[in-house]
């Protein structure tokens, strides 16, 4: 850490600084300059708070040296996680899509839903049972119902499923069907629900808030991993910003920051960031030429019908086509699909 | 619901929108001009995904007429709503000021933040037994311990307690202390907790989200109102923006927008907003001058010793000294203090 | 300066980084952790570009200690900056309002609003002559013709003039007219209007680009100064997020901490900020109430006829009401009007 | 435009509205509701102040129903437009690299850096005479010596030459030796340079601002092409959010968002946004997938050595890399380099 002092402070001040640094069992270095001091402060400051300086007379600010997240970090653990799931390796040379509706709705639009993914190749499949929705008057997902289908889906096309969890409770029930728990934007500083996740022995797609930083999201993986369950998988799905000609800005970047960040794999869900099918062809590709790991990816079979995000969905006819799309560009950036 | 069509789109896509407004039971109202067609839908659209007409071929956008939000909206409901707590009225015509420190840290920097509160005039005391903190590795709240603190607190000095609340299995324990439970920022769309917290007897103060919208926030509390608990306390602290001088922006703006809009109660938090002791005053006669109904202050008997927060956390002494400008401020725009 | 070397960086990458710190003619100042080292770098980083180190290999990131401000600071010039136009004084005691139309329509617009300008006790009033506007086709101002037209306003009133100038070929003739120019949001970084402002005589009203940085402002504050013209006077008008009730946000943090960082009077327009007429009283309560040293309102006889921002230009009546409003709250904080 | 009354309007305020349509020539269409009445007003709207009747009692607000612009718009002009500089395409099936250093620094840094642009088969090269900084106190470019070294360029080299303007009188000497005159990102919005480079005869890359929306990036295009010039070229370089990670966060939605909305050729700036080097590769891969026309990468003889944005320019050797992998993604994507 790296104590700032405003120009011209006194020196009594400074001391003052020094005093606590020193009471704390840390050691400081100081750097007098003409017009302002620093003071470095050496020790492992993950388990400093720093407002205990930021606070004193005369400090301009507290800069943190060291990166916050410990179990995530490509510091400490330099080779990528591979995730294994049904024979499927996330994180590994292989891209991997995951594809399905948003919502579970029907058993009629499952099945056709899980036709269309394992006919195109695929091997994870994706669908909501508990939907997180703006409004209490919205849909909210069929739930256990559709934990059944979704059962079915998995015993019939021997897909793995991924479903969401929206509370600690959640857990034991959903993870007796899903092969990935996925955790959504708006819960991904729920820290109850990330405690727990780390206590559940399912791999855990956790989505960036659509207004956390890349730091952010690497603590909540840490939360995840300090529970013990190291298995987690890291989604970008779009932060909010002004522009609005689509719902959120594809952060493209976090894949190269992430990879070179973390060891964790790094999906991308261009449905979510843009809000709009249209786009979602031309994100896909981009993503994977940036390094990502794979791709969530909405698609229902009839989207116009969809009882939620259907203006995100692609029919199956794009999804097909997104496939040979996007295998184009894995071999491109030497990967495989 | 308007929905837009694209230039010079073809008759036939104008005709399958129309198709479609009437076979869900609405009526179409239909303006043709030069260069595009409008198409006006007129129904409860607050149970209508717009995604429906949205995906549709030659729809440019969709644009929705009504609010989305209803019990918390003043057009149903004009007169403001008092809330009572321990015989002090939050939403009337006096200002109330939240005070307290972050977290509950010991006994004696409770009791000796807790009696600067009273002797201040105050009536509302705040603690944090269960904090939400980034990182796992930090002081994450003493828990149980602290609220029997706080009951303490409650019984000798008559105060009445505000204390957050993380996860829906907390709820009933907090309550058993708490007059007032609280839902943080990151937890504005933890849908499991809003409607947890719906479910309660107590009045909840629920903050604004640090990238949520307005209109969102006013949605959540439609969560928790549609549960049947209708005593919800809003409160403004600060947004995530591209400014770093403060932690956050404090949205003044949110003031008189929210107090057009819903006749609940706003308040105000200076000290998570800009996250740092000496913005604090200025930031609390702005809000109560632009008309908010009070303000959470955070105070600690010893700022520079605090285990969270404490860059933000103001003295005894600036905390009289704000009652003080505050209660001008307060009279200048014809309320008390 | 101070640079963070990465975790486990060699020796030699750290050694490089004091030899080129050493060629620099600075002096470097090594605090070597566990797991990582920081270099501090005592010298002018202002004259400094940092990347000459952020690019050297090992180097995690480069962290800037000295304001890079230097005319603009209260460091280095503690006492408030007055400046004093046609005997009102800006940034004292007494806050000011600066009231008028957004653009000069016609001469009875003009003469109606100088007049309530004039009997509501004003002494300083704005009128834009050349607009800045998004689109190519909207009205665009009506050039000299209005600048007559002020110049009578000043001539028969006695009113000080502040308008706007787009480019530096405007300056000369505008100065003609106008006691303080202003330049505005879209211009705030528009390098050769503040080089071209900072060689007149006249005070320069400078608004904060929407999208800019309290610490860019003073920046740009600084390219006037540095060319001999000290009489800036900073004026924050809403910055750029994500929400959408307010057509932007007002920081009111920046007054505070303008206030703190630098000697230069601090403006606020609530009219440009919110868009709305109607949120325009409760924003200028709350500027006055955190510090400000006064006001820009836009005031139309008949704001509904207006051909540029009407949505947010008050009525003669509300503009009344508001300094009434206003002197009380200016009251509350010590302040007169 | 649509006009949405507030709910429960009464029945004058609505009339008031429809009379003010039809007074200014235009047809309203009312479509009344349980809640709201909407008045759709069919009309020229890109020269209507919406605002006029934003301002009307029980107006809600007004939504513009036809895009703003029309010149740059691919619904008035289908077909993407091609400009063609010393025998290279732009927009056309082949992707374009403009390489070149930042700033002109010595003739020796920029013959070193043609010569790579050169080798590496390009034919536009980029180079600064004029530079934008955000401190006075920063280099500021060479200036006219930097237009002389530009020319040779040119003449030894047959490389085309981009390089910017920050003010209108700059044009004519510039004009001299560009064969593409490039307007920053700070000036996106300085409408006196985009009607002076409107009236140029030479092609315009014009840079989004960093926090301007698409919309406005559109309507500033338009500024440029009502003038007569309709050689315009865009490029998103980055916006700014709340991430740190990188400088500016690149909009790679932009992409098709641009494609759709514009015939326009669209660059892309991965250097300015990401801010550093080691993301650019990566974010250039991405651009080309995402269906981009070109790119504007920064590279360095001695990026170590730069007197500007040292930290985002790549090497020579990394320059030949990324031209070999960004022509294995065009080639995925059906295009070539």
């Amino acid at each position: 850490m790296i104590v700032i002092m405003r120009s011209r402070t006194p020196q009594e001040h400074i001391q003052a600084v020094v005093d606590k640094v020193n009471q704390l069992g840390l050691k400081p270095h100081i750097s007098a300059g003409e017009e302002t001091t620093i003071i470095g402060v050496i020790g492992d400051e993950r388990r400093l708070d720093v407002s205990v300086f930021d606070m004193m007379e005369g400090v301009e600010r507290v800069v943190r040296v060291l990166k916050p997240f410990k179990l995530s970090s490509r510091d400490f653990h330099p080779e990528n996680t591979v995730i294994q799931v049904n024979g499927t390796k996330i994180g590994a040379d292989s891209v991997v899509i995951i594809g399905g509706p948003c919502s579970v709705e029907s058993h009629e639009q499952l099945f056709e839903a899980a036709r269309v993914v394992k006919e195109s190749g695929g091997t994870l499949f994706r669908g909501g049972a508990y939907k997180p929705r703006t409004s209490p008057y919205s849909f909210r997902g069929l739930g256990e119902k559709a934990l059944t289908w979704l059962a079915e889906v998995k015993a019939i096309y021997g897909l793995a499923i991924v479903t969401e969890v929206m509370s600690p409770d959640q857990i034991p029930m959903v993870s007796g069907v899903a092969d990935i728990i996925q955790i959504g934007t708006r819960n991904m500083q729920n820290y109850a629900l990330l405690d727990a996740a780390g206590r559940s022995e399912r791999p855990v797609l956790l989505k960036r808030g659509m207004m956390s930083t890349i730091e952010e999201l690497l603590m909540s993986a840490e939360y995840i991993m300090s529970n013990g369950n190291e298995q987690v998988i890291l989604c970008e799905r779009g932060i909010r910003t002004f522009e609005t000609t689509t719902r959120n800005t594809l952060d493209i970047s976090a894949v190269p920051v992430l990879k070179e960040l973390t060891h964790l794999p790094v999906l991308m869900d261009p449905s979510h960031a843009s809000g709009r099918a249209r786009y979602v062809n031309a994100l896909s590709r981009a993503s994977i030429a940036a390094g990502a790991d794979g791709l969530l990816i909405e698609m229902h079979p009839h989207p116009e019908q969809a009882l939620s995000d259907g203006a995100q969905s692609i029919s199956p006819e794009a999804y097909t086509t997104l496939i040979g799309d996007v295998r184009q560009v894995a071999a491109a950036v030497g990967r495989t699909l």
